[in-house]
Parts: C-alpha cells; sequence; structure tokens
C-alpha cells in the first residue's frame, strides 16, 4: 500500500497511506452512527479522495484505482499462514468491514479459500464494526453461542466491541501498540495467531 | 490546551493535543457504536490517559486534572461574541456533546449563559453525535421542526450528520481545512459566525 504511494507521490507515500487509513476507519464509524451506509469499497476511495485533497496530491480516477486494487491483494502477516494451519480443528469464519467481493479477493489472493468455512461482511446488514449489530451476523451464521465464539483482531477498538457484545476476545498486537481506553478488555493479548492454539484448546472453542 | 500541555511536556505538547483530541472524537464514536455510553467528560479524560501511554508521558491523575481543567475554560474564537449577539433576534441553542456541567462551565467563563435559550447535552440521551438521536433531541426541545433549525458546526462530520438528519446545516470552516467525503454536503460553508446573520435572516429560521 505505502510501497505503491510512495512511487505515486514520492516523499509523501508514508503520511499518505495513514491518513487514507485513519480516515478510511473514521468514515465507517459515521457512516454507521448517521445510519448511511455505503459499503467498504466505496468508503475507501472516500477516504482516499479525501486523504489526497488534504494533502494537496492530484490524485486522478486512474491513480485511486491502482491505488484501491491494493486492497484486494493485501498481503497476509507471516505468522498467518502457520497459525491458521494450526487451527484447522476448529470452525474458522471471517466476520469483516470489507465488501463480499474485496473479501474474496484478499482471500483468494492469500490463498485461504479453503481455510474458512464462512466469510461474512457486515454488507448483510448494512452498518460497521463495532456495532453489535456485526457481532451478532456471526452468532447467527456460526449458528454457536456467544461464549462458543473466539473473536481475533489486531484492531483493539473491534475487540473493545467483539468483548463488549459477549465474545472471548483476543488482541493480535503484533507491535506492541499501546491498548485503547474503551472500558472492555480482551481475554487475553497476542502477539501472532500461533498462540491462539493453546487459548482456544483450553477453552474448548468450536 | 496546548500552552499547559507543552510547558507540562516540554516538546511534546502539540502532539499531545492532537492526539487527546482524535482519541476522544474516536471514542464517542466508537462508544455511540458499541452502546457503551460513557460520559464527555470520562471520555476525554481515557482519550487523554491514552495519548498520554502512546506517547511514553507518565501522566499522573494529578497532570490529568490540571489538563482537564482547561475543557472548563475553553477560550471562544474572536468572531464569536459579536456573531452570537448580531443573531440575538433568533433564538440560540446549543447541542452539544459535552456533559451537562462541562457545558455550563464553557459557557459561563466565556460570559454567554444569557445569550443562549436552551443548552442541549447529548447526556440526556446517551449517545453522541453524529447519531440522528442526538439531532432529534433539538428538535423535541426547541419544539420546532427540522427545516426550521439552522445547525452550524465547525466539524464537517458534525454537520455531515446535521445535514443527513434533515437540518439546514452551515460549516463553519475558519481553517481553510478540506470538506470530508461523507455523501452529504452543507447548506452553505462560512469563516466567521458574522456570516450566519444574513444566512438566517433569508431563510427566516428561527
Amino acid at each position: 500500500m505505502q510501497g505503491k504511494a510512495e512511487r505515486m507521490f514520492p516523499g509523501q507515500g508514508e503520511t499518505l497511506s495513514r491518513l487514507w487509513r485513519s480516515r478510511q476507519l473514521e468514515y465507517t464509524w459515521l457512516r454507521a452512527l448517521m445510519n448511511q451506509y455505503a459499503d467498504f469499497w466505496q468508503v475507501t476511495r472516500e477516504a482516499l479522495i479525501y486523504a489526497c485533497r488534504s494533502l494537496g496530491l492530484g490524485c486522478e480516477v486512474t491513480h485511486q484505482d491502482e491505488l484501491m486494487q491494493e486492497y484486494l491483494h493485501l498481503q497476509t502477516y507471516p505468522d498467518v499462514t502457520v497459525g491458521l494451519e494450526a487451527l484447522l480443528g476448529q470452525r474458522l469464519a471471517i466476520l469483516s468491514n470489507g465488501s463480499p467481493r474485496m473479501l474474496e479477493a484478499v482471500v483468494e489472493h492469500a490463498g485461504l479459500t479453503r481455510t474458512f468455512a464462512t466469510l461474512m461482511s457486515v454488507d448483510t446488514v448494512r452498518t460497521y464494526k463495532p456495532s453489535p449489530t456485526v457481532y451478532q451476523l456471526a452468532v447467527e451464521a456460526l449458528e454457536l453461542e456467544k461464549s462458543e465464539i473466539g473473536f481475533v483482531s489486531s484492531n483493539y477498538w473491534d475487540v473493545a466491541g467483539a468483548a463488549a457484545f459477549g465474545f472471548p476476545a483476543f488482541w493480535l498486537n503484533r507491535t506492541k501498540a499501546p491498548p485503547d481506553e474503551l472500558g472492555t478488555a480482551p481475554e487475553a493479548t497476542i502477539t501472532g495467531l500461533r498462540e491462539l492454539t493453546d487459548l482456544f484448546g483450553r477453552r474448548g472453542a468450536r
């Protein structure tokens, strides 16, 4: 993401990527609160348009299209493949802000199509995390109790939302980020997906 | 705000103030979405705790208390007093994320107690802007139609929320900030409160 942005706008790649990402999240929260849902593809593009405008970068539609493509080909972290393989005795699912098309493209690009039993997109309920409506989607799709679903995210706010909803929630903190202050706490903090094997085994999650 | 932070943590005042403010807003949106309301005083302190932790600043409770006091004594911009005086033929009200105590303290400190007919806090409905529930509070308290209430904010996202709700909404853009991309637009953009006299006069708002 940052690499392509840097080649396109030398010296501004990191700033653009950060602002784009932060606005992307903010726009999901704001649109969810305003009851003005637009799908993640649209919100992502709108955040990019804002970020470019804010930095004075001429970001034509062709530039936007090229940067947006990155969201269909996200790279996985090194711990992902081995971490997920170790969990294959469990039912694995994704619950994502991404639109169905984005989600399918990313999973396919990462070679994880057969790893996940279910891909769930907020698009079904037309709102965004951390609304309880989104987490409820997983309860219904998986036909499990809240307490039987182990929820993992690298975003602290997403973990906080899942914990407030009632999931056993695990914060994947790869970067030693400080926790947010949102009134709820994860059940445990891990630094890589491999650590889940022990945690989920102990809980007997399905 | 920034001045006191700078004296307390030399060289970090601006960074701390910015991070504090951005987290403060984010926490309101997240808590509103999670249905985990805590009042603005608490959220503001939690955002400060996060910001200090994130920057590695030892922010004891006494430091927190001192910085928090700033939120009870916010300075008004130079256009405020004269701009509001010019509007005194209208009913003026405040609709704020602030808790009632914060709101009363700020208005009193600014010498505006007799200027506003009504001070409305989101605390009544226990959620945050830009939830439609908050804007509805004004409709009920003022006993006016949406179309009769001119809504003004310097936060673009707040204006977008008000416009989506149905208020004629005006963006007070003092700093030439770029507009956000949230699918709604203000009725007009102004650079100081004085410009409202013409706009509201023309609309016949009450």
